[in-house]
């Protein structure tokens, strides 16, 4: 495999019971995984070691409604890469977790398919109840994958949400899936995807109505185009407008727009050469760069975050925590001057 | 107005030119909302004045897949309340803001069905990119709506995603609205989505299918029904699981599963009855003392964390920041320990 080929044979910082996910141990890696997932104690030495190792894979982010087919086009591009030789992880980030715990339906088809590769790893993350920790454990999850010598790493998020978006804003490449049929109010939605999207794909298109989804997805393309995307970290505490680089090539990239029936794999192949173009013009013009300035900050300042609050919970007393929040749902006190007496003693 | 009854004449706290808002006025009302939604330099005080004279209003949360019909049964909702003499205040969150900036389709149309009436106040809430920034700010702008003596506060947010259910689920109750024909995977996200609807509404129920919907929910409310339901408030920093109040009445609420036609007005009478039964059984049972218990710590949580940003955010130096950036991006050295550099001066 040629991802073994690129993986370092060691990393003299990570903790020994980690060192074989290095040379294809996939234990190790499920273990270093659940540890970064789950923030245990050998999270930060696991991320530590292997933060100076990746960088080399390609970061695809996959999402869209419910009801696109997603997970069966991931499925199906996961085997497109297996065919090219290429080595392939992927992270299904799953909403319903906050409530269900639950892995999704689509999970136990894809590991029929998938199963039994040793190029191919499989990860669904399940979120921990609240957001900011989802973006973190997924940006964190993806660099153990790439230090691991993935060359290319799926990100698929269901919904369309702000969170889900969040996710896949840091990946190299963002596919936004579309279906036929997921009625009118969806255009609203779309006109947003939009502007994260570099490859737009209308997935189920053997059904009726494709015609009129493309038709509508081009009149959006053509609306959006010819402004300049600024790709920017939306975070609270760095805010990054990353600066064009010297171009080289074509500055702007346009959004390819493609049917698949991911089903029979019609398609998928031109998807695959859509994503491999899109890899070739970001390295040319300098804009991976961009995206990599807006994931870096986007890595430091979530653990800029984490280490605030754990600061913050360490030093504050439990019990007076539970009379304030009492007190203000009696209103009693308000919540801003509830905080500050809070953190008068921080 | 029976509103009106209800607000207090002034409230000391409160600068001058938003008292009017207490007495009905609607610039006043729009322009402390617009202080609040942009946290700007009036929003503390505001809310700090405004904060005890909430608690009355029955905030309801709306919620569900694109496509599924929520603008037009939301408004639909409010014309009923209106009709029974209740005052009434739209609060719509929309995820697509990130990016365009736009407000949705359905508020046009909302704005013409509702426009002139002083007992209806409606407010889109555009995001300001940050996930945690888009829960507190909602959740400010229905204390400000509360204060000034709405009766009904109708929170509705589009999407399925995280950020999207954490505002819903601080509501009273909480409203998921599905529509026949949104394809299969939409299954898995109901499966979710059921642990936090109080009711359940399958609108569009002209459409055909209605009846394959009904009987597919009907089926996940009978797996999920036994269980007590636990609310939490899910915090990196507080974690509150609402003690049981001693029960006078049931202690659990069968989740109620109604048909709507939004477009014609069918059904929606039922709707509107079946919230006040929710909000009866709410304060008979004890259990409206736990939602309220959650809303208080997930508003005191958010303060804390904004307060901490913001005082980490003028402590450290911006050019050392965009240094470490880069230096994350070329890998020179881990998000770990730029972290650790970035804070050791903190």
């Amino acid at each position: 495999l040629s991802a073994l080929s690129q993986r370092p044979a060691a990393s003299p910082d990570l903790p020994p019971r980690y060192q074989p996910l290095l040379t294809g141990n996939r234990l190790a890696l499920a273990r270093a995984i659940s540890q970064v997932e789950d923030a245990a104690p050998d999270a930060v030495a696991i991320l530590r070691a292997l933060y100076p190792h990746s960088g080399r894979a390609h970061i695809i982010g996959i999402t869209g409604a419910p009801g696109t087919g997603k997970s069966t086009l991931v499925t199906a591009l996961a085997q497109h890469y297996r065919q090219a030789g290429l080595t392939v992880a992927i992270v299904a980030v799953d909403p319903t977790s906050p409530f269900t715990g639950g892995a999704l339906l689509g999970d136990r088809v894809r590991m029929r398919t998938l199963s039994g590769d040793p190029g191919v790893f499989v990860r669904s993350m399940a979120t921990r109840g609240n957001l900011g920790g989802l973006s973190q454990s997924t940006g964190d999850v993806v660099t153990v994958l790439d230090a691991a010598g993935f060359e290319r790493i799926l990100v698929e998020t269901v919904g369309v949400g702000q969170a889900e978006v969040e996710i896949v804003r840091t990946a190299h490449t963002t596919v936004v899936v579309e279906a036929p049929g997921l009625g009118d109010e969806v255009q609203a939605i779309k006109a947003g995807i939009l502007e994260i999207a570099d490859l737009l794909v209308v997935n189920k298109a053997d059904l009726p109505g494709v015609e009129r989804t493309v038709k509508a997805l081009e009149m959006m393309l053509e609306l959006g185009r010819g402004g300049p995307r600024t790709i920017r970290h939306h975070g609270v505490l760095l805010q990054v407008d990353a600066p064009l680089a010297q171009p080289t090539v074509a500055t702007t990239w346009s959004i390819a727009l493609l049917k698949t029936v991911a089903a029979t794999g019609e398609g998928v192949a031109e998807l695959g050469q859509q994503i491999e173009a899109h890899r070739t013009w970001l390295q040319a013009s300098g804009e991976l760069t961009q995206r990599e300035q807006v994931r870096a900050a986007q890595l430091l300042e979530n653990i800029l975050r984490a280490e605030l609050n754990r600061r913050l919970l360490a030093q504050l007393p439990a019990t007076s925590m539970v009379e304030l929040v009492e007190a203000v749902r009696q209103r009693t006190v308000d919540p801003y001057t509830a905080a500050h007496q809070l953190l008068a003693a921080f």
